[in-house]
C-alpha cells in the first residue's frame, strides 16, 4: 500500500491549470528584477508583446495584464460595453456561469442560453437568438472556447458563422483561458473580437498574467464605451506598449517567464503543440472508455484535448476520490465545479506534458479507482498506451473496415 | 575610463522600486506552482495573509491582489466610493497626480490641494478644507505617505488628527506603496481606513502584487458603495481568504516569494528595517550636501528614508545624467517624473540593501557627476561614510554644542 | 505515434544514477557561494558532516570529497593499503570489474573471485579463501553492496560473518555508491571498515561528491599505510573537519545541496526511504514477470530495490531498444555495461521518486517494447499497479495459502 | 553605527576566491541533472571541453576534474613525474608553500628557491639553478603565476626564457588557479607544459572543478611516468573526452555552469576581462596608497590585477580587522595565510565584478579602518574613483611630465 503521509518525487499537478511550469520558465522568472523604464526592459517588452501576439495568431495588439484570467474577463467587458448593455452568452459549464455573474456585476444584462454542461455552445441557438434581435440590442456574443469545467470545446468558427448568418453587429467574445497554446485557435482568421486568456494553462506559466486579444471593431467599441475603467483600460496600455513599456509597473519576472515559455512553444511548433494535446486527449478517453466510466462531455466532436472530466458512478463522491488520489499518489486532480461538484473529477493533460507523465497520471487514477473501490474495468492504462503507440488507432481503423 | 558597452558584475538597481529582490525570495518564487485549491495551498494562503497583516500592523484583513500598486489604488476606490462622490487629495508629487487622474476616471470628484512637490501633505490645509465642508460632501481624504517622485514623507498621524479635529467623517486613504516595510507605518494605530501598497518596494518582491489594508469603517463603506466592481471586490476575497484561498487563481509563485520576504523582514525585525532605511537616507543626504547639490524635498522633517531626489544644476539634464550612470556604471537611477522630468534624478536606497551597496551607489553618482562635468564638490562619499560609521553624527552634535 | 524529435514535459531520468534531483536540492545549490573560511561556512560544514554521518549510520567520521564515486574508491585504497598489498574481491558485475582495475593501478594485487554477474558476492567462497590465507597476506575484502550493473545486492552481514568465521584480520571494504540512502545499510553495526559512496544516487544530488565512512581499524591502517597520497588523505580532512572546514576549497554549492537532501531524507525517515525503494523494486519485477522477460539478477534474495536490469530476448539489441525509448518517450534508461553490453538494459527506480513516476517509466518501457517489436505479454503495467495498490501482494499470499 | 548582528542586502564576497557567482551561472547549475552517457550530455561535453580550451588559449586538450584546484595540482604531478624525481620550485607565498608540501607527499624532491613573499618568482635565479643542473636531474620547474596569498604575479614568459636560456629540458608547471580568465595568460604561446587552474576564481563558478592544460611534451612525460594514478590519469580522460564523455560520472551541473560562464567571458571578450581586472587593481592600489597603508607585494611590475594584499600597521591584527569588516559590513575579506597570518588582509577584485562593487568593497575597508581605529588617511575611496573615472591616471601622467 502506498504511504499516504509522506510524499517523495515530483508532485503530479493534473488539475487543468495551473499546469506544470517547465524548469526553463521557472529559472527565467528567477532572474533579478530590472528597471521597468530602462532600455533592457524596453527590449523585453517588445519581445513579449510581439511573441504573445504570434501565440494568439492575431495581427492586432495583445494586451498583457498583471491579473488572473478573471481580470482579463473584466477587462474585456469594461473596455467594450457600458452599463445597461445586453449580451448573449451560452451556458457551457461553470466558467460560463462565473463569467455571467461577472458581466452582471458590470451592470450588463445577460441573455443566458441554457446548456446541459455536456457540450460546447450551440451555434444554431445563437443564430436564432440573434435573428430575433431585430433592433440589435445585443452588443456581444460570449462563448467559452475551452470550458475547463466539463472538457467540452466550442466550435468558434461555427459561432462566427452564426453571427454572420444573422447579419448581426454584436462583438464576439471568446474565453480561451485554458485553450490558448494548447488547442487550435485563430483570433483573426476566426473573426473573434476579444479573446480572453491567462498565463497558467497552455502558456505553462505560473498564474499572474491575463490577456486580451482585440479586433479593430473591438477597439472602436472601446472608444465608444462609457464604462468606468482605469487599470483595465486598453488605451493607455496600447499607447505605452508602443515603446515596450506599460502605464504602470508590469509583473517583470512573469514577463521573463512569458518570453521563455513562448520560445519553448515555438521550438516545439504550435501545430505540434496542438497535435500533442489531441493525442493525449484520445489516450485519456481510451482509458476512460476501458474503465467503463462516463465522460462529462457527451459530444465526441467537442471532446477537449486538454482535460478529461470523468463522471463518478452513483454512490461515489468525486471529491472523496480526489482525496484518495492526493493522499496515496501525490497527484492533484481538478474538482467538479458548481452544480457538478462531487459528481465529476477532472484530469488535466495540458501544458508542459508528455506521454510518460500522462501514463503516470492515468495509472494514478486507475490505482485510486481500485483503492476507493469504484467499479471499473482494470487495464485502462493499457488502452491508453495502445493509442499512444498507434496500435489503438490501427485497431479502431480495423474495426471500421 | 569605464567600458560603457559591456557590463559585468551585478547591476545596481537604484530606482526607488522595483527594488533588489533577495536571492532567497527569487528562489522561493522559482518553486513549482501548486494546486490553488489543495490543502498545501490553503496553508500557504493562511500564512501569507496572516504574515502580511502583521507587516501592515493592522488587526483587520489585508487584501492581496494580482496587480500592480495602481490596481490596489483602483481597488481602494471602487470598494468604498461611488461615482459622483467627492474626495480631498493633497498634491505631493507625481504619484498624487496620477492617483487623482485615476480617481477622476472612477467618476469621483477630486478637490486637489495644490502642493509644490517639495514636502508632504499639509495637515492644516486639510483640516481647514474639512471644516469648510459642513455638510460632509467629502467622502475621503487621500494622501501619499511616501511620495516616491520627490522623496517627501507625509506625517499621517497629523493628517488623522486634522480629520479628527474637524470632526469630519471622511475616510482616510493612504498610499504607502513605497513606504510599506521600509518606513514606520501603523495602519490601525494611526487610524487609516484604507492603506494601499505594492510588492516591489520595501517588500522586496518582484512587481505583481497589490495590497489593501482596511478598517471597519472602510468595510462598512464597501457595503454601502454602489460602484461597479468584480475583480477588486473585497467581499468575495475576504470570504475566500477565510479558508486560505482566493475567488480566482492567485499568483501562487509571487505568494511563495511574499512568504519568504516577510520571513526575512521578521528575522531582521521591522523596527530594525525602519532604522536601517533612516540611516541610509541620512548618509545619502550627507553625500548630497557635500556635493553641493539640492534635495528636491525642501522640508527636513519630511526627508524620505527610502530615496533621495536630487535636483540637477541648471544647464544639466537629469535624464542625460542617468544615461551616463547607466552606460558607465550599470546602475539604474529613477527619473524625474511629470513636471520635474529632466530636472531631478532619484537614488533609491530601499529594500534588500546594505551599507556597501549604498556606498557603491553613491560612488557611482559621484563618478558620473565627474564624467558628466556636473559642478560638485568631490568627496560626498566620504561624508556618507562618516554618517555610516557614526563619526558624521558625532561631528554634527559637536557642531551644535 | 509519438513525436520522436521534439520533447516536452519532464525528461524521465531512469538510469540508476545520476537520479532525479529534487527541486529543493537544486534551489539550495543555486544559492551564492560563500567564504569557505568564514563562520557561516563553518556552521554549514559541521551540519553536513554530522548529517552525512547519520545517513551512513556510523559513529565514526565520514569523509566528503569533491570527486566522483570513483574518486572515493581510490581514496579508500590509498588511505589503507600500500603498493604490493593483496586484496580479495568478489566479481559481481561491471562495477566490481572497474574497481579491480583501479585497485590494480594502485599496484595492489587482486584475488578476483569469479562471478556470473547474476547475484551478489558469495560469502562462503570468501570465507573459504580467507581460511586458506593462513599467513594473512590478504589485507582487504572488497565487495560491491549494490551492484548497479546487474541489480544484485550483496548480503554484507554475511560477508562480515565470513571474515569473522575465518578469524581473518582483513579490512572489509564496501562500495555502496548506489545503495546509500536507498537500501538498508549499517556501516558500524555491520562491521564495515571502509564504505564508499557518491552523491548522485540515493542522496539525490548531482554528481560531484564522493564519500568514505571509516572504522577505527581502517584509521589505524591509514596510519600504517605507505601509499603516496595527498588529495585523498583522510588525516588532513579529519583534522580540518573538526572546525567545520576542509584542507582545500570544498564544493560549497554541492554541500548546500547535501544539507537539503539529507533534510529531505530525514523528513521521510530513512526506514521509509528503504521501504519505498523495496516496494518499487517489487512493482518493477511484477511488470517484468508479466512481460515474460528475464531479470539479469537470478537470485531472488539479491533483487535490488533500486534498479531492475532486464535481459533482452535473443535477436534484440538493448542499446537499440534504449534509443527507441529515448527518441519516443524522452526517457533515459541505463545501458548494459561491460560484458553484457547490448544484452541488458536497466531501469532505475532510485532517489527522488514515487509511484506515478515509476508507472510512467514502466509504461514507457512497455510502449517501447511494442514499438520495437520485442516479444512480450502486454499489461505489465497492470501487474505493477497491483503490487503498488497491495492487490498483487494479497494475491501472492493467497496463492501461498 | 552599523548593526553588527543582522545582515541585509547582498553579501560582499571579496576573498580572492571563491568569487561572486553570476546569477546566470547559478541558474545554469540549477537545471536538472541529465544522463551522462546520453546524446544531450555528449553535446554538452564537447562544448565545455572546446570552450575551456579557448579560455586557456592552448591548442592541446584541457582536462576537467571533479576536484578542487589542489586536486589539479596533484593531477599535474602524478601524470608527469615519478617518485624520486626532483623539481625546482620558486617560493612566492603560501600557495607555493602548500604546493611544495603536496609535491613532497608525492615523494618528489623539491629544490625550493627561497622568496620573501613580496614579489613573483625570480627568473634569473631559476636560470642559474638550471644551468648548475648539468645532468638534468631537475624534471620540472614550478611557479605560481598568480600568487593569491600575496597579490604578486610571476612573469611566466621570463621563466620560460630562463629555461630556454639554460637549454634545460625540465617541464614548466604553472599554477594559475586565481589567474585563469582574469589575468592575461597564454598556455601555448608562453610554452607552458602543464597549467593548473580551478573553477572558483576568474571562471566565476562555485568550487568543484579543477583543470590541467597540457603540452605535447607533458603528454610524452605522462607516458613515461611510473607514478601510481587512476582518478587523475590523463590517458583515460583524453580518450573519453573524444566522445564528449568522462571515464567516470562528471559533475554535470557544474559543467552546465562552466558552459554559461565561458559564454559570459566570451561576450565580454577575454581581453576586456583582463583590462577590467587591471583597472580595478589600479583603483584598489590608489585607495591603499591614499590610506597610507602598505601593499604586501613590493614589486610594482608584479602587482596583481585580481587582489590587493594589505599589510596591517604594527599593533593591529589583520584577522581582528577582518572580523570588524564582516560584522559591520557583511563583507568577507581574505585572511593573511601562513607566515603572514594576522599581518595581512586581502581584498579580492576578481571574477563577476564591476566598478560599483569595487567601490562598495573599498568603502567597507575604509569605514572599518575607521571603526577599528587603524591609522590611515581618510578618502582612499576618492582616490580609487579618480582612477576609475580616468582622472587619477591623468594626474599620474601629469606628475611624470
Amino acid at each position: 500500500m502506498p504511504n499516504t503521509t509522506i510524499h517523495t518525487g515530483r508532485h503530479f499537478l493534473q488539475i487543468p491549470g495551473p499546469t506544470n511550469v517547465p524548469d526553463r520558465v521557472l529559472r527565467a522568472i528567477d532572474m533579478p528584477t530590472i528597471d521597468h523604464r530602462g532600455p533592457e526592459f524596453a527590449q523585453l517588452g517588445h519581445e513579449v508583446i510581439d511573441a504573445t501576439r504570434k501565440a494568439f495568431r492575431p495581427k492586432k495588439p495583445v494586451i498583457i495584464y498583471s491579473s488572473s484570467g478573471t481580470g482579463a474577463w473584466e477587462a474585456a467587458m469594461v473596455n467594450t460595453l457600458s452599463p445597461g448593455d445586453k449580451v448573449l452568452m451560452a451556458e457551457t459549464g461553470q466558467f460560463s456561469t462565473l463569467w455571467r455573474a461577472l458581466v452582471q456585476k458590470m451592470k450588463v444584462e445577460v441573455d443566458f442560453l441554457p446548456g446541459d454542461w455536456k457540450r460546447g455552445a450551440d451555434a444554431n441557438q445563437i443564430e436564432e437568438k440573434l435573428r430575433e434581435d431585430k433592433d440589435h440590442k445585443i452588443k456581444g456574443v460570449m462563448v467559452v472556447h475551452s470550458e475547463t469545467s466539463t472538457g467540452a470545446v466550442t466550435d468558434i468558427p461555427a459561432v462566427r458563422k452564426a453571427i454572420d448568418n444573422a447579419k448581426h453587429p454584436a462583438l464576439l467574445f471568446v474565453d480561451t483561458i485554458s485553450g490558448l497554446a494548447s488547442i487550435e485557435y485563430e483570433h483573426d482568421k476566426w473573426g473573434v473580437d476579444v479573446t480572453i486568456a491567462g498565463s497558467q494553462k497552455g502558456l505553462m506559466l505560473p498564474p499572474g498574467l491575463g490577456f486580451n486579444a482585440i479586433s479593430d471593431k473591438a477597439l472602436a467599441a472601446h472608444k465608444a464605451s462609457s464604462a468606468i475603467r482605469s487599470y483595465w483600460d486598453w488605451g493607455d496600455i496600447v499607447e505605452a506598449n508602443k515603446s515596450g513599456s506599460w502605464p504602470y509597473t508590469p509583473a517583470t519576472n512573469l514577463l521573463y517567464g512569458l518570453k521563455e515559455a513562448i520560445a519553448m512553444l515555438n521550438e516545439e511548433g504550435l501545430d505540434n503543440v496542438f497535435a500533442r494535446h489531441k493525442r493525449h486527449g484520445e489516450a485519456a478517453r481510451a482509458a476512460l472508455a476501458h474503465w467503463g466510466l462516463q465522460n462529462q462531455c457527451a459530444d465526441p466532436k467537442a471532446y477537449s484535448p486538454i482535460l478529461t472530466a470523468i463522471v463518478m458512478p452513483d454512490g461515489h463522491d468525486a471529491d472523496q476520490f480526489r482525496k484518495v488520489v492526493l493522499d496515496n499518489f501525490d497527484m492533484s486532480l481538478g474538482a467538479g465545479l458548481g452544480k457538478i461538484k462531487g459528481k465529476v473529477f477532472r484530469v488535466g493533460h495540458i501544458g508542459h506534458f508528455n506521454d510518460l507523465m500522462l501514463m503516470g497520471a492515468l495509472s494514478g487514477v486507475e490505482m485510486a479507482l481500485d483503492l476507493a473501490k469504484v467499479p471499473h474495468r482494470s487495464g485502462g492504462v493499457v488502452a491508453a498506451m495502445e493509442v499512444l503507440t498507434g496500435r489503438g488507432a490501427t485497431q479502431a481503423s480495423r474495426a471500421v473496415a
